[in-house]
């Protein structure tokens, strides 16, 4: 399993990847989710994958194989906007899977998908995500975070904690618990977790940070946040029935 | 859809179910799925349905006809302990699987489980699940509470605010916020909630409410634990990293 989060807020972006693999409970492995395409002062492009490794490995090995090609065709670095990044992320989507679907055995369904967004100078940030078929939708303000992989139990706090106008050092934090819950009650998410925050306009990173296993901050921000939720619980109003 | 929970606390016992049943998006219905068994001063039983209408009604319906039979034969208000109540719940689903299995469609599947608990005198409280199989589990200390249905939504919650030491009082509130996530996120869960709290050794219901649409108090706690997250988050503390 795999949990990805994808947030837009008014002052920017943030972006959250757990970096379990597994094929099976007896084989796990860490592999980082998170894919940065960065020029500063011109682009950001994020991107979180989700889906079986070897698929989302070929679909970002194709997107930086082919930001280096020698014949000006579109790619990551030359897209105007991130509606086209969006296109040329689908495309290789299809590439892959086109290349890769007929030799997987019947049971098993191409399942590729990502969560990006960024910002390209000219435009206001952005937050897509793509399906395995390589459609994809935007977020927009009705909806300021986009979640793939297991992702009911890391929802309400999102819902509860994430708007538009919510700074981005607060959807971090509600990010990171969002990962806490989740892996609490899902064995198949789990740390590292990957962590980006990107402020609107500036075209460079705020932040990149890998929390491991037992990272001081995460676990201060899990103990504060569970001691915090039981004061709220104990202020609540008493019902008016017996 | 179904939601239900059931907790249980050093101090007693709680339960809570939606009333939505549905069978498609296009034929919604309100049924309570709380049956109660209650002689005061003897014993309080209470059990949550999931699964087909037909099915646990059925189930519930068997073990009331039960109730009434005169060759003395067991059944809930002779049972000694909750292990024999959880023994006649099992009987009871094997009964009607037997009965109405074989005439379902092949691609429907006999679901009807309950969660159920309650105290006999002479025993602690004590909080079992069936399976539609007819086998059960019981509670126990490390595993305060319960769930069926739409499980993961209103999980974190309880996990942040459920222990054995929580008061009853604490423990309602905290299951009805636990349906407050899950409703927001699933419309398949839906009012009113039925609850029902269960003081140790009373031998007697201390709370009996159906929760309705709109209804005050639910609102209030919702609204109260929104405003106190959102305090929370401000109040946790900063990454030292930049």
């Amino acid at each position: 399993m795999t949990y990805c989060v994808g947030v837009m807020l008014e002052g920017g972006l943030v972006f959250a990847s757990d970096s379990r693999t597994h094929a099976g409970v007896d084989n796990f492995a860490k592999f980082c989710k998170l894919t940065v395409f960065e020029r500063a002062g011109d682009r950001v492009i994020a991107m979180l994958s989700s889906g079986s490794l070897a698929g989302t490995q070929a679909i970002v090995g194709l997107l930086k194989q082919r930001c280096g090609a020698a014949d000006g065709s579109p790619n990551l670095w030359t897209a105007r906007t991130m509606f086209e990044v969006a296109g040329l992320i689908s495309d290789a989507t299809r590439d892959v899977e086109r290349r890769d679907a007929a030799y997987l055995p019947s049971e098993v369904v191409f399942n590729a998908s990502f969560i990006f967004g960024g910002q390209i100078r000219g435009e206001p940030p952005r937050l897509f995500r793509t399906y395995a078929e390589g459609n994809f939708i935007e977020a927009e303000a009705g909806t300021p975070f986009l979640q793939t992989g297991e992702t009911k139990y890391g929802k309400p706090i999102l819902d509860w904690g994430i708007g538009k106008h919510t700074s981005l050092s607060e959807a971090m934090k509600c990010v990171l618990l969002s990962f806490d819950s989740t892996m609490r009650s899902n064995l198949s998410v789990g740390m590292p977790i990957d962590l980006v925050g990107y402020e609107r306009d500036s075209f460079k990173l705020a932040v990149r940070r890998r929390l491991e296993q037992d990272d001081a901050y995460f676990n201060a921000l899990s103990r504060g946040f569970s001691e915090g939720v039981r004061t709220v619980f104990g202020q609540l109003p008493e019902p008016d029935w017996p």
